[in-house]
């Protein structure tokens, strides 16, 4: 079996979830309860908070929990929002390109009354043009929310020319990493960016928890639900099972970290190049903006979707696109600058690796993407009737 | 060490544990991948629900997974008022003894614009006055949110009643049974609710993971972030694995539930009874409509707040009110009914049982109880002095 569909999720370490079930066992209080049991789950909690916010350069008050990258998304735009209310700026810049939890919530705020969103298109190696950005902002324009790696091309957004254009402006900066955090570099983030959301399950912790982090120098209006969960700003009772092993997770995946990042290279470059040297007809979305993470490729043949199936079948699991937004026949946004027509986005396929993907699962996909191609090649017209019947 | 704060949350079984485990680490897939790690981790998913479904008499179709029951609340009236906005009705009937969650929830809508929500008092018993109800019907009334068992008291609200009296009005009713699911009968709550919250952590299992069940009867419109998860109701990927521990959690809780039951009802019966024998100063609110997990209690000295340490020092572990209201020295509505005055309701604690809770368990509990009573007897000019300095 290859597994090649880190961007939709990866399996949870050892360490991890050996953290979780110590935690769940030990220490089961409600860390909002005021006894001991209540005070025990709450230290953990901190201690969660501090590693969390650690890779980031960030104070641990900085850091709230929520229950994964959906849940941050919408928590941080909601909350930045409620706390821009009184200024009464309405306007919102973000991409077509963003993950489908934020780019759907933002489309659902923009037919509310009051609020507008222009979404920026991907132009010159799938970055937004800065340009473009530059003539979006209005004088009510009140938050940018601008994701930093594309989980469909691996593109990277120039987050620091980004905060560049909008400082001082009194406009709320949200950057999506829940593709970057512990996969690239994030540390330097923090000096141009407001607001930033996590996810566990991207980088082998459990399923179910994320983060937020809120720049101390924001101020933040309380959730209208009332509560002395995280801060007042997320009501709930804290699973702090999950967040104490989202945090063993973040503090395994930041050791050696940049270590991790060259083999990602060294991997994605022997995708690429074997692809290459065996002429299997992949043609690869590589760019100067580029994580080593996602490996988005078009074929001439046929649907992503019947490529996906083939793969599947010889135990290889890759992706059409975002997990979030598969049985969705739309083309994502991020891939057209990068497609000839609108039939090649079609043709689309996201390979994505992990810090534990090998050379070895590197050579099987090759061997197999040799049969499928070539079997493919043979039937293009079988799958054309599919497609077209 | 003697815990008897199971409302506000219960240590995972290991049977649910283990199950978290096993899932977290072999079907790490996302459940919305259309490979087959996906795919193996969808049919864990719908296992799960059959299983949750079972004990409601649900279809398995009719129970949508949550990250909790905050979440669950949330989510239950925002899909109702999303699927009923085509009737432009907008008045919503709920209680004054609500969880946090959902009171804090309803507040909020009823400070925007359209909606107007009424909230009934707890009467005689602590339940609603059904004639109340019936004259706070109106013609633009769309929904009642009612919960089953209180999480401070216990009562339990007359839900077939209220079912009697929106029968037919075009009403969608809404009951948190997060205090009741797994504890009490809910086998025929389906027949007259429409929509129902369940939270794992209640039950013995895992934290961050809950339920809303929704009649299929109800015509629902779909999240407005376009999510293909949980039939288009909730977005974010899909917690596999705490979604199967909540489902073993709820096997293992619901195996001889009536014998579990039985023993709640023993259990609380001996805490009332050797109260008396013993002449330890705690007033009981004991109804005929009583849940048998929860017993509120009236202390005639010092504040609840002191009684809690006071126990928490000698490692027995209760709670002044639900935690997820805890801090906030507001008096809950939910005991108003049983207080004498404003003072008495300030010297109220919350003892809560779980089918695991041992008479040992209750012995200790007298002893130290005999102590503290004793104690502060003595001392009760002291805790008057930090009351009022």
């Amino acid at each position: 079996m290859v597994y090649l569909d880190y961007a939709a999720t990866t399996p949870i370490t050892d360490q991890a979830l050996l953290t979780y079930q110590q935690i769940a066992k030990d220490y089961y209080g409600n860390a909002s309860s005021l006894h001991d049991i209540g005070g025990q789950a709450k230290d953990i909690l901190e201690q969660a908070r501090q590693i969390i916010a650690g890779p980031l350069h960030a104070d641990p008050r900085e850091i709230i929990f929520t229950n994964g990258g959906t849940e941050s998304n919408v928590l941080a735009i909601d909350t930045l929002l409620r706390s821009s209310s009184i200024s009464g700026k309405k306007h919102i810049i973000s991409t077509e390109m963003e993950h489908s939890s934020l780019l759907f919530y933002l489309e659902h705020l923009n037919q509310l009354p009051g609020y507008e969103v222009t979404f920026l298109p991907g132009e010159k190696e799938g970055q937004i043009d800065i340009n473009a950005l530059k003539q979006a902002i209005r004088p009510n324009t009140c938050l940018i929310s601008i994701q930093h790696v594309n989980s469909e091309t691996g593109v990277i957004q120039p987050l620091a020319e980004i905060g560049q254009c909008i400082k001082d402006k009194g406009i709320a900066f949200h950057s999506d990493i829940v593709q970057s955090f512990g996969k690239i570099d994030v540390t330097r983030l923090l000096s141009f960016v407001d607001c930033m959301s996590m996810s566990s399950h991207k980088i082998h912790g459990p399923k179910g928890v994320g983060a937020v982090y809120f720049s101390k120098k924001l101020t933040l209006k309380p959730h209208p639900i009332k509560t002395n969960h995280e801060f007042g700003l997320r009501p709930g009772t804290v699973n702090v099972p999950a967040i104490a092993a989202f945090a063993a997770a973040t503090s395994e995946i930041f050791t050696d970290r940049q270590a991790k990042e060259e083999h990602l290279h060294y991997i994605r470059d022997l995708f690429i190049n074997r692809i290459e040297q065996e002429n299997i007809p992949l043609k690869l979305i590589n760019t100067d903006y580029q994580s080593p993470t996602i490996a988005g490729c078009f074929n001439p043949l046929v649907q992503g979707d019947y490529v996906m199936l083939e793969y599947n079948r010889r135990d290889i699991h890759l992706s059409t696109g975002t997990a979030c937004s598969s049985n969705q026949q739309k083309i994502p946004a991020s891939i057209q600058p990068f497609m000839a027509d609108q039939e090649e986005g079609k043709r689309f396929n996201r390979f994505s690796f992990s810090h534990t993907t090998t050379a070895q699962e590197v050579e099987e996909f090759i061997a197999v993407s040799k049969q499928i191609f070539s079997k493919m090649k043979g039937e293009k017209k079988k799958y054309e009737q599919k497609v077209n019947g």
